[in-house]
């Protein structure tokens, strides 16, 4: 038996396992070869699976040691010193299943829900991962196979239930910086008296996640029994999903499919839904916006997306409606979580300088979700939502919120850096790069940073000289000033022509 | 800048850097979703790219310092103590090639080369290479781009010139244990006097590989200059070819790919001949073995892969045969180098207790391969090899290219640990699982225990009592031998059945 010790390297979503090559109990070399092993330890029923690195200096470990990066330690949940072994893991018997998918097979419910278990349970290795989303993504999956998967999202982890007939969501798919809505309808939509509990998720490639701006104001990590109870008192809240535990499967899938840039169309729908179903939501508002930078380019394209969302929620008793946008730029002024909370608080204070693009289409998506509502008339959605917004209800609604969630009291690095980008010729804006912006305010430091990031100028249809600014940017590091800076020079994001752009002034399509 | 630390852990085929969670000059977090990391440091014209794990412990590395795992250190080629920089890797351009082939497009031949070019350079990880080659293996690649990859494989890669008309290579599809006939075939292409400068892999997933068992007996890793001074004075070699940097892209692939099981017909073929072409070979021999539990289940199969080889072989002007052969069982009685290599020895002595399905397979490999020489009669090669063979030219060609590569110094561990596993019912052998065979000899320890492996006592046709032995295991680590033996005694891979099979005598199908 190895003796278990904890080895202060975080490894990233995926456990590593610590050997030392002189061990004199296992050849580490043939374990490695062998992919992942099994660390077992008595009273844990279930092993826990870690790819193997092998060790040669016995500070990290000793040769009767088994050392555990932070998650694989955490997974273990032992205490250093206690004896463990360890055995090559046995493949999973569901890669068959992902092997036929490869082939151009229709998978079933069963194969679905396997390959769901075993992705849970640590089973796959991220090259495993990966070659499921590319076999799910380059056939398609049929719509049937969409509601296997989803359903398999769902039932391999928690759900919450609120025990009302109107449960209320709203979700963008996501792609535009600075697309904030959310924290603006949820407050209107709680005021208004309908129950709209949100949770949300964290960025992972994106500058900033709704959890992540909005825990610039409040904290969002609740348990189950906290949720509820700000649920109870004021018909709404914004909180991370994580810590309930919804479809924690789709997680890992988004931390393979966001590095590698893969975003396909039954994924998506699965990935959306099934954190929609488990978090017990029976009214769902779905935004795709449609823009040459966003995730959906077409028209088409969001019409055959919104065909399998409402296929996918009839299959469940989900309501959806989808409503296409405008994706051709960001949305509202700041880019990373306090630029982002900043333009949110303008909003629900109705000040003069608040985005109005940010307002107007927030009020558009709330009014929609008020019309869930029996006793509001059609139509008139929008009206209800701009007198709620307008006396100063939905503010008082968020600070109540965030007082019942609890006000933020980490004090956060000041982004002291800052850089202003410039116009390089007069003319008028026709497009900002929604991709580029958004990896500029990621290199710039956020969400990490949650005072790092963007704010924007100049929008779409603007008149610009040459030497006006574009956008400045804010960052934390030095590191982090010179790697958006240099990334900005290189391209600005900013298409600048001689004649103004034809415009669209409807958010919606 | 950081001071440059080497972190002694051997993280497998992967970069790994170090840097401590406090690190004042950057924000780790930030960097980590990022996924890659470029190491900068004066004098080098390439950074160095890494995966970044977060470290919380001094001892590992300071805040100051940047680790680098044994792979990234050794590439980077510093010393400790110097300065470098770090900074986010750009995604690699190539990758938008590999999204336009998940959606199913032709790519063409620059496309190819600029992806090998960044997954030579280390650009791509784990996961973006699983899902080039589930692209790939999906929608197949089309005979232009096999070509194409191919290509590109070589052109990235060194080249070897022997400056002769006639060099002759075999090389055997794999996925049948035991099956080491290039030992015996190449000591009589040389004896006759054709050249063979034989360059062979190590194991990856499999129990052995040609280079792990000719390095029971000499040094396999020399280099070019050596070869070459072997080569000219004794017509043959048998040497392991990583040290000749001979398509090296078909390694890093190789590396994913066999851990997912992925086997597709582009990719074999691409990887066959990239090595084959760059090892200046002008005649090559391929042995395709058909079976259920080979690579190519059908002869169906088999005909479309001999196909696609002489299609490509054709464009590079490289003249290829292809064998059909019996994949139904492992060749041989030994599984695993040390017992692989006594099979040969037997053989190439002419010894009775020779396996004579060994022989046989060599010698009409061999025979084949001798009719490339314009001076030899149509079906005399076979005759010719046979002679070659029973006359001991063949066994004193092999001692003297031992001797001229360097007689094996290094002393083994002996397999002390001994297990026999026995039929559980009497009848007659009707299939022998090559996977099965192939994983319990790995559990074993082969190949990294030169000495661990399996001793096969019956083949397919034996007639066997209950009880009798089928085949022994030998390891050299207890808990080698408690995974091997567990996991015999849940699949031992034999099927054995009342009546005796129909069995085929033709080694070639």
């Amino acid at each position: 038996m190895l003796k278990l010790k904890s080895v202060a390297i975080d490894t990233f979503k995926e456990n590593v396992a610590y050997l030392h090559r002189d061990c004199p109990l296992y050849r580490t070399e043939g374990f490695q070869a062998l992919m992942k092993i099994e660390i077992s330890v008595k009273g844990n029923v279930r092993p826990v699976l870690a790819v193997l690195n092998i060790v040669d200096d016995c500070a990290i470990v000793d040769t009767n040691e088994l050392g555990l990066s932070t998650q694989a330690f955490g997974q273990l949940a032992k205490r250093q010193g206690v004896n463990v072994s360890i055995a090559p893991a046995t493949p999973p018997i569901s890669l068959e299943s992902v092997h036929r998918k490869i082939a151009g097979e229709t998978l079933n419910k069963n194969e679905y829900h396997l390959i769901c278990q075993d992705i849970l349970e640590n089973r796959y290795s991220k090259m495993e991962i990966a070659a499921f989303l590319v076999a799910c993504s380059h056939n398609g999956l049929e719509r049937e196979e969409v509601f296997f998967l989803t359903k398999a999202m769902v039932d391999t982890g928690k759900c919450l239930n609120w025990g009302e007939a109107i449960v209320v969501d709203k979700h963008c798919i996501g792609g535009i910086p600075g697309n904030r809505t959310t924290m603006i309808v949820m407050p209107i939509i709680a005021a208004h008296g309908m129950l709209m509990p949100k949770t949300s998720s964290r960025a992972i490639t994106s500058p900033a996640g709704t959890a992540d701006t909005m825990e610039v104001l409040a904290n969002v990590e609740l348990s189950i029994e906290q949720m509820k109870k700000v649920v109870q008192q004021h018909r709404g809240m914004l909180t991370w999903g994580g810590t309930a535990r919804l479809a924690p499967v789709d997680d890992i899938l988004i931390s393979v499919e966001r590095p590698l840039s893969m975003d396909s169309t039954g994924q998506l729908v699965a990935s959306i839904l099934s954190k929609k179903i488990a978090a017990g939501s029976t009214h769902l508002l779905i935004d795709i916006p449609v823009g040459t930078s966003a995730k959906i380019h077409h028209n088409q394209a969001a019409l055959a997306l919104r065909k399998l969302f409402e296929y996918i929620g009839d299959l469940f008793g989900l309501y959806i409606e989808v409503v296409v946008s405008d994706g051709s730029q960001p949305i509202g002024n700041g880019i990373g979580p306090a630029l982002e909370a900043r333009d949110v608080q303008q909003v629900l204070s109705n000040q003069k300088c608040a985005p109005s693009d940010l307002r107007e289409k927030s009020l558009r998506l709330a009014g929609r979700i008020l019309e869930f509502d029996p006793d509001v008339r059609g139509g008139q959605g929008y009206n209800i939502a701009r007198d709620i917004l307008e006396s100063g209800r939905a503010f008082e609604k968020m600070q109540a919120i965030i007082a019942a969630q609890g006000v933020q009291q980490k004090q956060q690095r000041k982004a002291a850096l800052e850089y202003s980008v410039t116009a390089i010729k007069s003319g008028y804006v026709h497009a900002i790069d929604n991709l580029n912006i958004a990896h500029i305010a990621s290199l710039a430091g956020a969400p990490i940073d949650k005072n790092a990031g963007i704010n924007i100028s100049k929008k779409v249809g603007d008149n610009v000289k040459k030497g006006d600014i574009l956008f400045t940017i804010y960052a934390c590091f030095k590191s982090n000033y010179e790697f958006s800076t240099q990334f900005s020079n290189e391209n600005n994001a900013y298409v600048i022509e001689k004649n103004p752009p034809v415009t669209n002034d409807n958010y919606f399509i």
